[in-house]
């Protein structure tokens, strides 16, 4: 569908009462109650490329519409006759790289984070040579071949993978698919950051194998960690505890529910040369902080990292509930004077509920606390202004009485 | 007053409806509406210290009491029963220090930051072996010997400067003096941060001379800055523009309305070998930006770091629009492709207000952003979790298309 002509191509139309002012702002999405949703339009394949009229029939944007979603357009292009092609595209990626290229000075990154890059619904993480493609939107997927060859022309990577998990593509109607669309894919990539050396499951891995977002989150806690015992909760592939073991901890336990997860993160501290300073003990979070508190254990550091608890409003109030209960039940953990890192990966969840209910936990565990820091997702996931109320990730560090 | 046993102080209590239980789970201040506000109390000396009870005339904590204040009583230990002397302000002091000696490499830091230190209205900036203290409530001030001669023996600093100037001395009712307690100040003190080398007046200059606050924030924009034209518009003493310079950009020109900043900025250029890459430009910073615009200056970074617009709540809608006028009128002045930072040291603006402000200027500007990174003070500037609503720094980095 690249190919139409801006002339030829479907038109979609905003209702008179549908907030033409907000897209003229920038506000890159359009509500499926906004759009005049007449046959034609419900006919319309998902992913399709259209032009966007406002109510008195003036267009707008260029917009990929999925009549199956919520979000039934998404804002491609201000100029309503815009081309959607392969150069299109590639002239996105070439933004989106210049802008990594000065933040960092090895191709690890999230390369493309969706709306804020100017690829709605994309998400593209490299790792060196290697690049997982999320088209989390249909226009992606039905767009696929040309994504994948202008990811190649303009960053060189001679590997890509198309991951077609999480819970977005199902809200697109999307099937789930994992395969390997260039290259080959043999072993876990190795991925250097803060020091450490990260074993990334492309393939099988939750959702690009690593998660890039905690970067900075994972350098303040290293700054901690000097001589530390570190714990670090939810673990996955031992994004904290590597980093702190860079950073000069004594030592570093990693907990997770994934022994495959704890595999990787294991092959990580030998890629440093630090497997005898980690240790790993597979279980339950919950039941983990209760038996290590039972053994009397005693940390420096003690980082809580868990999934999202509160991932949509309905959610929201156990959610809260249950970082209260981390808190509480990782305050005792911290030894007198240390540091307790407490994080949330949840829309839901804003800064000051996240931070009331982590305070709330640490003074039922017993403990008063210091806030040192407040940190969020890395600059390689950047926001729209529009979307900024979305940031999802915080991360809070305590240092205990 | 430091010599009272806990026996024989003043006792002061809480009225039957005043939050007790905020008190107990950390709050450290007490409104004058929250006590019984009886004669014997009204006649306190301000800084006295006395023991608080609740209603029911249990003992609570030891707070310090001032008369004058809005804030009556500030929690100074929760054990009802503590001497407060130099030996316990010298507790204090060691474990502000453990907490800076295991962030920052060099001791250049904000050594105490008031009640998140358990210090309640005391300031402390150190400058390797200068110390400045701000004493911003009455206790401090009645205690101000044994408070430099605790500092002089924890730190080893041999130069204490005590600074009396500012907004919340006057709220306590106390007068405006800047003294030396101990050594000689001959000449600005360089101070060695994020690579740059800075001169603070911690005799004559805003507050202790320098802001610490931004360190942070400084190193992000630094590493923005590779091969670019900085722009720092309301510089003070250079803070972005050195910082950046130290990044690699190719040149930095400081704006600032006050000659004796921009003089110490160049000194600190020149300190670093750079002042070739430097230069200023005295003036107010909306006519600056004005006049810029209209010469066509073009920088690949540009940064605004206005005073407090909106200190407290009257002033909120007058300074959001400032906010939103420094970014319109800045906006422009950003090459394609090269980021603006927006700062607000506003407790009155929060993080949303002051970041729809930001993002409606440089929209008015003509711009579209990307957001990558949200930050706060630094790690030397602790919260306690009960006041992190009043998070007063906020630094927004933008890329521009």
């Amino acid at each position: 569908m690249s190919d139409l002509e801006p002339k030829s191509r479907p038109v979609v139309r905003l209702r008179p009462k549908a907030e033409a002012r907000a897209i003229r702002h920038g506000f890159p999405w359009v509500y499926a109650d906004e759009l005049v949703a007449d046959r034609r339009t419900q006919a319309l394949a998902p992913g399709v490329i259209a032009t966007l009229e406002d109510a008195e029939r003036r267009p707008m944007a260029t917009v990929t519409v999925n009549p199956k979603s919520k979000i039934i357009a998404r804002v491609l292009e201000r100029d309503a006759d815009a081309v959607i092609d392969r150069a299109w595209i590639a002239a996105r990626i070439e933004r989106a790289l210049a802008l990594r290229e000065r933040l960092f000075e090895a191709p690890f990154y999230r390369l493309v984070h969706a709306e804020a890059d100017g690829l709605p619904g994309v998400i593209i993480d490299r790792f060196g040579d290697v690049a997982v493609v999320q088209p989390n939107a249909a226009w992606a997927e039905a767009m696929i071949d040309d994504l994948c060859a202008a990811l190649m022309e303009v960053t060189g990577v001679t590997t890509v993978v198309k991951n077609g998990s999480g819970r977005a593509r199902g809200l697109e109607g999307l099937p789930e698919e994992t395969v390997v669309m260039a290259g080959e894919i043999t072993a876990p990539v190795p991925v250097p950051m803060n020091g450490a050396i990260y074993m990334a499951d492309v393939m099988g891995g939750q959702k690009t194998g690593l998660f890039y977002d905690q970067r900075p989150n994972h350098a303040f806690a290293a700054r901690l960690a000097g001589g530390a015992r570190v714990l670090d909760v939810f673990s996955h592939v031992g994004g904290f505890a590597l980093a702190c073991l860079a950073g000069g901890a004594e030592s570093a336990l990693s907990v997770d529910a994934s022994a495959a997860a704890l595999e990787l993160a294991t092959k990580g501290a030998e890629a440093m040369g630090q497997g005898d300073r980690f240790a790993t003990r597979k279980g339950d979070a919950f039941a983990t902080l209760e038996a290590l508190q039972a053994e009397g254990a005693q940390f420096d550091v003690v980082i809580c990292d868990p999934p999202a608890f509160a991932p949509a409003k309905p959610a929201l109030e156990a959610g809260l509930r249950a970082y209260e209960r981390i808190a509480r039940l990782a305050a005792p953990l911290v030894a007198p004077g240390g540091y307790i890192v407490l994080c949330s990966c949840s829309h839901a969840a804003d800064l000051v509920q996240f931070r009331n209910a982590s305070a709330r936990g640490l003074g039922r565990g017993g403990r008063r606390a210091q806030l040192l820091h407040t940190g969020f997702a890395g600059p390689d996931h950047p926001m729209l202004p529009q979307l900024a109320e979305s940031a999802y990730l915080k991360s809070l560090f305590f240092r205990l009485d």
